[in-house]
């Protein structure tokens, strides 16, 4: 049965392959593999990382606000609002002055402007990790690896990473919490323990792209490093929109720091960087008629993914990481290779999960699955059971 | 009656420069002016620079495609393409190479990042010109400005300006064809003429994101610096697709350079920057079925730019400095402040044009109105001859 399967899709992989070399780090877009492989019927995307129940509440809104009303067309034929305007927006929400809020063109240009600042010059990361954040540091920038340990499921040993850093002295520290692509958490208590002993770091950066998948009570209260910020004068908190809005599209993300950071940053650029649609979703981002019913959305999505992660601790065979985040890092029996697994969903059940070949630091055959709708998460266990059944 | 208007735009006027102060060397957004100002009426945006008959076009197949299909959805919820997917898109339709494409999130991105490589520690610019080529420098760069002679229309003298370079000896030089805010034009002759002349110089920026508006011909042909790109090695090219399609909402821009720094500078950044309503739109810029209505639409543009020329050269006292582009700058009667005939116009008739009082090289009492639809241009001539007849 595996032989007839690679033969369906060794061509493919070997294609997909290709495809994604091109795309670096990164996967490749939905347009580039459908254009690749026209016969291909992408049916779940468990690649890219969002809330697909508040894509679903946003497109309401959009479709009511913008479509309904043909407010779109001034949205997309005038000039957004700048910086300046935007952060006022976001102040008051987020309880934080408006001048320390820098709102970006997605996390990634946040990431970017960040590590090339002249006075980056050592940073360091724990691997597994997001490859931007070595792949987006300046030039002569020294980047320092903290390897997580696969026996410890890729959870960090607070006293080790310390005595790392202090040895290490690096002048910018990352923590992306819930990590990536692990999932992996670190509670509000044990951050403010580590905070304190690395109060002798010039900037610590704190991605809390996946804190909306994070929870520490029975509530599912929305967590938030807000409190952070306030607290340890060198934290800087870098914030995706995409994943728990489920608006990858429309690019979007914030910042808090040092205003006086932000100031010499807009003084020479960073104009228009957010386009009308980004404008549009900032605004409602922080509309009370809007945030109550995202709560909902944020809570059945994690009550999904909690029950998608117990159906795939019941795959035989499979390892699962522990994950407080939005996807899961699964691990196949070694003889079986994570890029026939990937190839086979994609092929067979129109699947698209994400290959961890190129994250430096993961250990085995392994494969990172995005949580989607619980109609989404059926079809991906069952796809799964079947693909590893039948190689076995 | 001078009087009378000036009680009732004084308040204004105030509260718009407090507004101007916030939005630097640009003028305060549509969002914030209605902010500010809740019961005024902004029934012309003849501020910034924009094709309208464009905006139409584009505002239809966006409806027709992706809105009537709810493909919208998709474009807004998952990532877009990178980078290298969307050079292939544009390199057919400009006959250039994908690997000298650098696709921007808007003009404004591409010029921060050109003017802050580490390479550029000299910039020579004319003036009066767009704010953000001084704005943008990096750290420790030097501006030299070679002012436009009032007198001559703020037209060029190569001669001089060749000599201002050669005894400058900057790195980069700044050509913005057709300039802004004045709309003078250097031919394509003399642009060879001139870049014959700076081979010396290292770095070339021309940027053309008002060249769809100029024309050399009665048959009106689309300019284009594809040519100069080709031929001159030191020659990089800066384009908004703001203007000339009439979505500065959707933020999208290009450049044409050295492969090898673009290359240098996706390695380390510029991963998703374009949004998903950008990635369609720059999909269908190079469509042979858009492009053939766009034509027309261009063209009906331009027409309008020359009647509605005339129509300004007809208004007494009057002086129309010559333009190429889709906007004209004013030099009002010296007893006539701008900031009033700025506020008379937006108070009065709900017409927003440019203040040039922040504009450095400019001499007088100057406005720039943008060139807006046959009606909104029949307005903005009426209300101009009013206002100035009323303030003799």
């Amino acid at each position: 049965m595996v032989d007839t399967m690679n033969a369906r899709n060794t061509q493919f992989t070997k294609a997909f392959h290709a495809l994604k070399q091109n795309a670096g780090s990164h996967s490749p877009s939905m347009e580039d593999l459908k254009k690749m492989f026209p016969t291909l019927e992408i049916k779940i995307d468990a690649c890219y990382l969002s809330n697909p129940y508040a894509s679903e509440l946003v497109l309401d809104y959009i479709d009511r606000e913008l479509i309904q009303t043909n407010a779109y067309k001034k949205v997309l034929t005038h000039y957004p609002s700048q910086q300046r305007s935007l952060q006022k927006v976001m102040a008051e929400s987020l309880h934080v002055k408006p001048e320390n809020i820098f709102i970006g063109n997605g996390a990634t240009e946040i990431i970017q402007m960040l590590l090339q600042q002249e006075e980056v010059q050592k940073v360091a990361l724990m691997i597994p990790t997001f490859s931007s954040y070595y792949e987006f540091v300046g030039k002569g920038c020294e980047v320092v690896y903290f390897p997580l340990n696969e026996r410890d499921d890729y959870s960090f040993d607070a006293d080790k990473y310390c005595q790392f850093i202090e040895n290490e002295q690096p002048d910018t520290v990352v923590l992306i919490n819930p990590n990536n692509p692990n999932g992996a958490y670190l509670s509000l208590e044990k951050m403010h323990i580590l905070l304190k002993r690395l109060a002798f770091v010039p900037r610590i950066i704190i991605d809390e792209s996946f804190i909306h998948f994070a929870y520490e009570d029975e509530a599912l209260t929305c967590l938030s490093s807000t409190v952070l910020f306030d607290m340890y004068p060198n934290v800087i908190i870098v914030k995706s929109l995409s994943k728990d809005f489920g608006i990858a599209g429309v690019r979007l993300g914030y910042a808090l720091m040092d205003s006086r950071k932000i100031d010499a940053l807009l003084e020479h650029g960073f104009l228009w960087n957010i386009n009308g649609i980004g404008e549009y979703c900032l605004r409602l981002f922080v509309r009370e008629d809007f945030l109550k019913r995202y709560e909902e959305a944020r809570k059945q999505y994690i009550k999904e993914m909690c029950r998608f992660k117990e159906a795939l601790l019941g795959i035989e065979n499979v390892y699962v990481y522990p994950s407080m985040a939005n996807f899961v890092m699964l691990k196949l029996p070694s003889r079986i290779k994570a890029s026939f697994v990937i190839s086979a969903l994609l092929v067979e059940y129109g699947i698209y999960v994400r290959t961890m070949a190129d994250k430096i630091g993961v250990e085995g055959e392994c494969i990172r699955i995005a949580g989607r709708t619980r109609e989404e998460n059926n079809c991906i266990v069952m796809a799964l059971k079947s693909i590893l059944k039948d190689s076995k």
